[in-house]
C-alpha cells in the first residue's frame, strides 16, 4: 500500500514550482527593458502579488484575472523603477512573459510520465488564458486548466483547492496538491488534499529559505517533479 | 492568405463531432445489459438530451452537470425499457459509459496536428469531469476544457460561445468551432466564430440525414478531422 494510491489527480502549483518566473523574466528584460535590473524588477514586480490578490480574497474587489493584476502591478513597477515612455503595445507585450516563463529541467518529462497514471491540472492563481499559453509555451501537457478562474477565487483560499477537486467529481483526499512552497500545502492539506512537495531553491535565489526544506510531514517529499514520478511508481 | 489566417483557437464540439457515442454505447450494454437492444437504449438515452437541457437553457432550472443530466435521462431511459434490480453503483458505472466513449478513426491524428499550430479546446456540453476523463480515455490532447461547465450554460446559447473565448483571452473570430453538425456551427457564426464542418454519418447512421452535409458556406468543409488538418497547413 503506497501513499499514492487513491489519488487520481494531481493538482500543481505553477509559478516557483513548475516554472522559473525570476529567471524567465530577468533574461527577457535585458533585452526588453535594457539598463533594468531585470532581477531586481522580477522580484518587485511579484512582490505585488500576494497584495493585489488579497484585496479580492477580502471581497474589497470581485474576482479579476491574474492578467490584469500582473498589468497594473506592472505598471506600478514600471513607475518604480522610472520607466517610462512604452506604449500600450510593448506594455501588453512586456505583460505576457508571464505566458513565457520557463519551466524547470525536470518539469517536462515529470508530467509526461506522471500523465500516463494521474489527471494532471493546474491549480494555480494563473488564469485560463495564460495558463493554457504558459503550458504551450513549456511543453507542459496537463488535462485541464483549475485553480483560481474556474472557482473565482485565489489560493489559498479554500474554494481554490475545493472547487477545482470538486469540478474533477473528486473527493479532496483523491487530489495530491504539489508545489514547491509549504504554506500552499498546508492551505491544502487543510481542505482534506494529500500533499507533495519538493524545494526550488533557484525560485528566489539566495535571499529567501523559507522554502528550502519541507515544513511538514507532507505526503510526498521529493527532490524534483522526475523524483516525484519514482517515488509515485510512474 | 487562407481562411485559417488570424485563428489562435480550435473549439471542438465532441459528442458525435470527435467519439461515436451511439456505437460506443450499444457495444459496452451489449456486456452491461445483456439482452437490451444496445443501439435502441443508446438513442432512446441521447434522445432525453436536449429536453433535460432545454430546462437549464429557459432558467426553469439552475445549471447542473451533464454528468447529473445524463442520470436522471439513464433512469428514466431503464425504466422505458422495463431494465429494473440496478444497484447505484451498477447504475453509476453504466453513466459513465459516456465517459468512456470511442474517438472515430481520423481523431487522435487529427487533434495532435492540428495542436501544433493552433490552441484546443472542447467546447461541448459535457462537464469537465466527464470530458477530462472522455479525452484521457481516447487519447485525445486538448489544451484545456472550456464550454458548458465554465460558461454555466448549455449549447446553443450564446453564452457557451463568447464565454469559452472569453475564457482564452480571444476575440470570437480569433476562435473556430470545429463540428459535425450545421446548426452548432450556425449559433457560432451567429457569436462571430470561424466555422468547420465534417460530417459523421456514423453518428445516428441511416435514420438521420440532417447533417450529411454542409448546410452553408462554412468557413472549412473537411472530410474528417485529419483532412481539417490538411486544409489548414498543419
Amino acid at each position: 500500500m503506497s501513499e499514492a494510491d487513491g489519488v487520481d489527480a494531481l493538482l500543481f502549483d505553477v509559478f516557483g514550482t513548475l516554472v522559473d518566473w525570476r529567471g524567465s523574466i530577468a533574461r527577457e528584460l535585458s533585452t526588453l527593458l535594457p539598463g533594468i535590473d531585470g532581477d531586481a524588477f522580477a522580484r518587485a514586480w511579484r512582490g505585488r502579488y500576494q497584495p493585489s490578490m488579497e484585496r479580492v480574497r477580502s471581497g474589497a474587489r470581485g474576482y479579476v484575472r491574474l492578467d490584469v493584476l500582473h498589468r497594473e502591478n506592472l505598471l506600478e513597477t514600471l513607475d518604480e523603477f522610472a520607466v517610462t515612455g512604452l506604449d500600450e503595445e510593448r506594455i501588453d507585450h512586456l505583460n505576457r512573459v508571464w505566458h513565457r516563463l520557463s519551466p524547470w529541467p525536470d518539469v517536462v518529462e515529470g508530467l509526461a510520465r506522471l500523465k500516463k497514471k494521474y489527471i494532471l491540472a493546474p491549480c494555480s492563481n494563473a488564469n485560463i488564458a495564460l495558463m493554457t499559453r504558459l503550458a504551450r509555451h513549456g511543453g507542459m501537457s496537463f488535462d485541464t486548466v483549475l485553480g483560481a478562474e474556474p472557482t473565482r477565487s485565489y489560493k489559498p483560499m479554500r474554494e481554490t483547492y475545493l472547487g477545482s477537486a470538486d469540478l474533477l467529481d473528486l473527493p479532496p483526499e483523491r487530489c495530491m496538491m504539489v508545489a514547491a512552497h509549504n504554506d500552499d500545502l498546508a492551505a491544502a492539506r487543510a481542505c482534506g488534499l494529500k500533499t507533495a512537495f519538493f524545494p526550488r531553491p533557484g525560485e528566489y535565489g539566495g535571499s529567501d529559505v523559507r522554502n528550502r526544506e519541507a515544513s511538514s510531514d507532507w505526503t510526498f517529499i521529493a527532490r524534483d517533479l522526475v523524483d516525484l514520478a519514482d517515488r509515485t511508481g510512474c
